[in-house]
C-alpha cells in the first residue's frame, strides 16, 4: 500500500514538473529556469502548504522530488517532439498527482489539529498552488483559475474526504475515495469540456 | 469596542475581497478563480505578517474570513451592473479596513516583542500585501506602489502610532489615532489625486 | 574579517537593491514602490530561505537592510543620469554579493542541520529568488532564468563548497573559495557571454 502510494506520489510529481517544464521552454527559459519552473510547480503547492502549517517543507526532507523534477527535465529535452503524443498519459498521470496531492495536504493538515474546513483549504492549495505559482514564474494569468475545473476538484475531494470522515468510513478508504473522486471530475471535466463559468465583467 | 473593531475588520475584508473579485472579472477568471483572488486580496497581507512573524495565519483560527470573501462573490456576481455607482462605498470601507489592517499589524507585530521599525514594516505589509499580490495574480504591475498614496499612507500610520507611543498617550487611542490617519491620508490622496511621484526613468 | 564580509554584505545589499530600483523606474513605479522592489530585490531571496528554514528573517533583526536599500533609493535619484557608465561597477558588486549570499546561505542551513544538497539549493535560493521576486514584482519573466549564468552560479559555488568541506578544507577557506567560485564564474559568463541554451519549445 505505501509502495503503490509512493508510486502515485512519483507520478504525480512528475507530471507536474513536466507541465512546468514545458510551459517554460515556450518561454525560451534556459534549461535551469525550466528545471526551476518544473520543481516550483511540482513542490510549490507542498511548500505553501507547509509553511502554513509551520511545517517544514516536505522536499527537504529527501531529495526524492528535485530528482524526479531532474528526470523530468532530461526527458522533456530528450522526447520533446513526441511530448503532444503523450498529453494523455501526462494528464492522466497529472489527475493521479492531483487526487493524491490533495488527500496528502487534507490529512497531514488534520494531523496538526486544524479543523476541516482548513483541511479543505490545504487540501486545494496542495493541489493548485504549484500550478498558480508556475503561471506567475512564467508570466501568465493562472491556468487554474481559467480553465476546466482544477481547483474546484480539490475542493470536491475535501467534501468527499469529509463525508467519509461522518460516515466513520476507515481512514484508507477515506482517502482513497477522495483521491478517486478527486481523479473523476478531472477528468469528467476535460472530457466534456465542462468549466466554472467565468465571471462576467462590469463592461 | 471589540464588536466596533470586528465590524471594521470585517468591513475592510469585505471591501478587499471585493477590489479582488472585481479585477480578475476583469480578466475572465472563473468565479473560483475570482474567489481565490479575492481572498488572497483580503487576507494575503496578514498571511505574508503571520508567516515573516513565525505565527499561524490568522484567517486559519476562524473562517469568518473565507466567508466574508465568499459573500463579496455572491454580492459582485448579484449586484454587478450597479458596482461602479458604489465605488465611493467600496473606497471608503477598503481605507477603514486599511486603517485596522495596518494597526493590527503593529499591534502584533510588537506583542512579539519586536522594535517598532519592524512593527511599521509589518503595518505596512499587512495593508499593502494582499493588493500587490491580487496584481500578481491577475497579471499586472502592483497599483499599490503606483497610484495614489497607499503603501505610503501605512507607513503614515505607522509613524502616528511611534509618536502616540512615545507620548505615552493611552492604547487604544494609538490604535484609533494611527488607523483614522491612515484614512485620512487616503482620503485626501485620491480626493485631490494626490501620488508620490513616478521614480524616473534613465531614458 | 568580520569587517570584510559585512562590507561586502552591504556592498551586495546595495547592488541588488539598485537593480530593483533601476528596473522599477523603468516600469514608471513611484518613489516608495521602487523602494519596496529595491528592498524585496535586496532581502528576497534571503527571506524565503528563511521562511524555508523556519528562522526569523535575517532583515528584521537588525534595521542596515532597509537602510542600505533607502541609500539605493536617494543614489539613483540623485545620479541618475551617470548610473549606466557606472553598470561594471554596479556588476562587480551585484557578483560580489551574489557570491557572498550563496556562502552565507549555505552555511546558515547547515547549521540548521540540514544535508549539504538542501543546503546548495538554500545557497541558490538565497542568490537568487531575490532577482526572481523583483521580476515578478515589476510583470517580467524572471531574468536569472533566461540571461547569462545566475542562479546555476549559485549551484557551481555550492558544489566547491561541498568539495572543500570533502577535503577537510578550513572553514573560513571554504567559504572564501565558494564565494570566489560564484564570483568568477559570473565575470566569465558575462565577459564572454555565456549562457545555459534555452530549452527547445514543441513547436
Amino acid at each position: 500500500m505505501i509502495d503503490f502510494i509512493t508510486a502515485c506520489d512519483y507520478l504525480g510529481t512528475f507530471a507536474f514538473a513536466i507541465s512546468g517544464i514545458r510551459l517554460a521552454s515556450a518561454k525560451h527559459f534556459d534549461w535551469f529556469g525550466a528545471y526551476v519552473v518544473g520543481v516550483v510547480t511540482a513542490v510549490g503547492g507542498g511548500t505553501v502548504r507547509d509553511i502554513l502549517l509551520n511545517a517544514t517543507p516536505f522536499w527537504m526532507e529527501q531529495p526524492s522530488y528535485l530528482v524526479i523534477s531532474g528526470l523530468a527535465l532530461l526527458y522533456v529535452i530528450a522526447f520533446r517532439k513526441y511530448l503532444i503524443r503523450l498529453n494523455n498519459t501526462f494528464f492522466t498521470f497529472d489527475a493521479i498527482g492531483l487526487g493524491l496531492f490533495v488527500v496528502v495536504g487534507i490529512s497531514k493538515t488534520l494531523s496538526f489539529g486544524f479543523p476541516m474546513w482548513v483541511a479543505i483549504v490545504m487540501g486545494t492549495i496542495t493541489g493548485s498552488f504549484g500550478g498558480m505559482t508556475r503561471d506567475i514564474l512564467i508570466n501568465e494569468e493562472p491556468l487554474v483559475f481559467r480553465k476546466d475545473i482544477y481547483a474546484l476538484a480539490c475542493v470536491f475531494g475535501g467534501i468527499v474526504y469529509y463525508i467519509c470522515l461522518q460516515l466513520s468510513v476507515d481512514e484508507a478508504f477515506t482517502q482513497f475515495f477522495a483521491a478517486v473522486s478527486v481523479f473523476i471530475v478531472r477528468v469528467i471535466a476535460v472530457k466534456y469540456h465542462i468549466s466554472v463559468p467565468a465571471l462576467k465583467g462590469e463592461d
